[in-house]
């Protein structure tokens, strides 16, 4: 879709971007230098790996390319002598987390579907490999994962319009590299809205009726 | 081994009594619709998943027939808007979800036979059929997974004694639809003695001498 | 690399050794005979299966190879009968755990690189080999892994030692039994070392210069 080596570059920001979270987390739950650099790891490679494996595409990506092993190490470099920097530069590493999320639900479905897979599948593969690494971050450092909770802005829905756009495009035979970006961005910018007016889904009926909707108690 | 459109039917049945289980514990964590979303799917096809991707089928199942992916949807419109009713007859949902833990023992069992697995190994996916997509869902909810829990009913005997039934069947060269059921409805039948009766399984040696054995403090 | 059989029983006495550190976790948290069971088996297998479903040799050998999965069930009749006293030689598991660690972590990087892995990749899988099934452990006993915790000593070091070296050793064509078993003996006696000198990980640089060294509060 991508020219390859622009696409390549993509993959390693957004690796770098999921990967800095996953080392954030470790710090704050005090984890050691190789629990940062799991946490890193994991959290970069972990949606594309879950994605490759039930796609069929194994060893996957993650394995055969050196640059995506090797980008989370600089995450936990960057992350083990800098972080409280980094904590105070949150926000940007939320942007550049919702360039990831962007970049994936759209690289995944593609990637899915040239696999064989119906659309709606598709779908669900660009979600997993946006969002994948982040569950099994959260997974990891024994908290519920913060894509299934009340009280975080929105991830899922970015994602799941984004990846949505992208089986639209191939189903009417549109997918290119504009239109491509564009469902990228279009995940991109619904995230970053998010973020910025504190978007959250609602709960089951009854819960959301019975407390405030925003403010609550949380998880 | 039956009817394959009956078969059909009977895994999306098991399918969403299993995912009901998974948005009922997404409600009760407080989780948001998305998360009651990805708990259904997860408790519904998750043991079918990590079978197939163990035995070698892949893409698996649940991403190639639509009906799969979608029956978890059901579950979730179901307790998104009637949590209160399905709990109120939560004691109806454990029979699907035994109906579920009858059938897919079986059928676990049968297809990674069929795959080329021993008889002993076969055994292992149906209870990992039967069985994961609940434990997928627990560690997803952040708690112990009740399959492993000793203040729970037994939950692996009867799949263990389904999917055993089934082997022995295979072996003896007497596997149909009839005996099929049968050794579905022994786990079935199992299953429900078991939530009637309170059946549980011992701890360890003395730990089971030093406490009483029914109603301690729990896990 | 070694002798089939001298490779087997090596590898038997391994899955023992974390077998029985799985099932002594199951019976601290209080599980039933079926958790003891199945954290043996995951904490047993569960590496070598990470590294199986990764490379793309499925079934998985614990699914295959009777001996496999048979292993942890012997750990179990043990802890299950006699975990007080198995508790006070946890020394001497400790010491089988260390052995179990420089075994896996040189033959998952010889298996991987056999599949076609650069050496790096290779290394990772190691170390997934090694480390993957006591991840797994926790993760199903709702605890934060051990592995990432910097209140443990050391695991990841002794293993990506050992890993790097057969690396090493099979780039520069010198890996045999001898060599071999020397580079898992070198991550076993550092795994010892650790244990017995309380070898810790360094945490995040502001972190570790704000909390005495040794001692803190703990995750």
């Amino acid at each position: 879709m991508f020219n390859p080596s622009v696409q390549h570059w993509l993959d390693l920001a957004g690796i770098l971007a999921f990967a800095i979270s996953g080392a954030l987390l470790a710090v704050r739950k005090n984890l050691d230098v190789f629990g940062i650099v799991v946490l890193a790891e994991v959290t970069g490679l972990g949606g594309g790996v879950i994605r490759d494996v039930l796609i069929g595409d194994v060893p996957p990506a993650a394995l055969t390319d050196l640059g995506y092993l090797l980008t989370p190490l600089v995450a936990t470099v960057l992350v083990f002598f800098l972080h409280p920097q980094v904590e105070r530069i949150n926000r940007a590493v939320m942007v550049f987390d919702a360039a990831g999320l962007g970049l994936f639900c759209v690289t995944g479905t593609v990637k899915a579907h040239a696999y064989g897979l119906d659309l709606l599948p598709s779908i669900v593969m660009g979600l997993v490999t946006a969002a994948g690494g982040g569950v099994l971050r959260d997974v990891l450092a024994n908290e519920v994962p913060s894509l299934l909770r009340w009280d975080r802005e929105i991830y899922a829905v970015p994602a799941i319009v984004g990846a949505t756009t992208v089986a639209l495009l191939i189903h009417t035979g549109r997918l290119n590299a504009v239109t491509g970006a564009l469902a990228a961005g279009l995940a991109f910018a619904l995230r970053l809205l998010a973020l910025r007016y504190n978007w959250r889904a609602p709960r089951a009926w009854r819960r959301r009726s019975g407390t405030a909707d925003h403010g609550g108690a949380g998880a």
